[in-house]
């Protein structure tokens, strides 16, 4: 099997320590990594395979002689700094927003549409986090019957955010308990003991951009623009894994027994739904865990066709990294790099 | 005026607390105060106009001599009792879930259909916390067009479940930024750092109690049963004050503009909307505050008549103790206690 020279912008975020840990994990066929960061980080090392590598800077030569690179520094980074490497040959795997709409990238959640990976011209965009878990978890009934509308509301955690979320959350919650009045700095209000109903930004429709990016990119995943999505995206005081109520309606009936039994045989799904025995998907169990987890299956009596589900998902590492890996995985597996 | 004896049944929990607070502020008419709770309470004293009384044990005499009787001491305790005050002629305003949906028992929230006060027969009934503040927020849209579906998903504050849970979430927050594994006692599972589907007990259909009293509570109030509510009720890591992200169907069009021109002339609501400069109804905002408030008011585009809001309340107060004090003043100024 090939080898691959791969680097990592972003890999002293959140994010990128992940993509480190899972191809370690997942033995990607790595010949030499690249962590690299902002000029910030010169100088760090990062451990990969029990080696110190130095974090280099992220520039355009950064990417000579360079197969394949996991980008997930933000937005700004790939705008800038992607095209450069895609112009040195370098197949990019892009975890930012900047080329997800672009008709000319794919957007990819393998188990969901992975013949898309072989129209890349270069660059790959992985899809926002509380779009992947719930596509993944869309597409079994989606191939038993085509999916009308979605109404989804989130659950995120303050990973996604960074570190700094994370330490923001802890530091908030430890002061509220003493009494002291914390002060918000990553976000515009405390997100301890509270619920933020607002991720990204928002524009004149009064909808932020995470609640387009799961509108938009639903659409595209499955490239059908019958499929109607409303979301309404909200901030929680969880450390790591998103959790989303999700209601839909199908064209044909299709059963909560029928949806267990077709999502319990679909790739990368865990069914995690005996209520009465409190067993349903929670945050902080799936944290840590590869498969998306759906519960709470069940009808919406309201309407002729209609389920409602509770999926949870780990925002790092399906959410972002591993499937990001796994776009690179199926594309060295059909030589794709 | 007339003045009325007053008890309250389980005087010493968060939402007996709460009444005895909101008596006082509003004045409530009261000649004489008696707090009641189980025989483990007995010899506790409560304050109440900067008086010490001493509480007494809920047995059925200790309603000799009352007119008026709010109880929030479960299900249970209000099963037992409260039949027992109104055959003392005590008009009894019930928290609790025992007698919600008997046709006979009013099912208030004074600000939609206070007209149902009139048809006691000695017991009214508080509906649910998560139910009060949605109802109250749908009304001023049902009085412009009919409402066909609401789909809800809740994001509860741990408060409605006692004092005892506060302090859990508390201690398990805590324990989990030390690095201890929490215990969870009153919930199934940790509630710290989560998010749990699950508020009251499951029945064969796979949703919650809480769900169904959602659904069943909206009918009854609005006394239409072809409003259809599909729930999703959930308890995430904040101490008091529910937010709900409510997705509204109407019969005729209700554009953002106008649903904001109605809601912010209704009672009992405040429109908290501009979302450009990070105003949206916030949870720990809130807490205090008697009015619901309402913000993220938009349009749903997957429909012809849809919005999307997010609904936040004070659910000890308005989605408790002063939506039973509001039942009992509209009561006392239409001589009907």
């Amino acid at each position: 099997m090939k080898n691959y020279n791969v680097a990592v912008v972003g890999a002293t975020g959140a994010v990128g320590q992940t993509i480190l840990g899972i191809l370690e994990e997942r033995d990607f066929p790595v010949k030499n990594l690249l962590p690299l960061a902002s000029s910030r980080s010169k100088g760090m090392t990062i451990k990969f395979k029990g080696e110190d590598i130095e974090v280099g800077e992220a520039k355009p030569e950064a990417f000579e002689g360079i197969d394949l690179a996991f980008f997930s520094a933000g937005t700004g980074v790939s705008r800038k700094l992607a095209p450069e490497a895609v112009k040195r040959s370098v197949l990019v795997v892009d975890n930012s927003n900047a080329f997800r709409m672009e008709p000319d990238v794919p957007l990819v959640v393998p188990e969901v549409n992975p013949e898309a990976i072989a129209r890349h011209k270069g660059l790959i965009a992985n899809p926002n986090c509380s779009t992947i878990q719930m596509v993944l978890a869309l597409k079994p009934i989606y191939d038993e019957s085509k999916i009308k509308r979605v109404v989804v509301s989130t659950y995120q955690a303050v990973s996604g955010t960074g570190v700094e979320a994370i330490e923001e959350l802890k530091l908030q919650s430890q002061e509220i308990i003493k009494g002291i009045e914390p002060e918000a700095k990553v976000y515009p209000h405390t997100i301890a003991f509270n619920a933020l109903p607002h991720i990204d930004v928002f524009d004149e429709t009064g909808y932020t951009l995470e609640e387009w990016k799961m509108v938009r990119e639903t659409k595209k995943i499955f490239e059908d623009d019958s499929i109607e999505v409303t979301a309404t995206t909200v901030r929680i005081p969880v450390i790591n894994s998103h959790s989303e109520s999700v209601n839909i309606e199908t064209i044909d009936k299709i059963t909560p027994e029928r949806a267990r039994e077709i999502l319990s045989k679909a790739p990368g799904i865990k069914v995690y739904d005996d209520p009465k025995n409190n067993i349903y998907p929670l945050a902080r169990d799936v944290s840590g865990a590869d498969e998306v987890y759906v519960g709470r299956i069940r009808e919406d009596f309201t309407i002729p066709c209609g389920l409602n589900m509770w999926i949870v998902g780990d925002n790092l590492r399906k959410g972002a990294a591993l499937n990001a890996i796994q776009i690179a995985e199926y594309a060295a597996e059909h030589d794709l790099i």
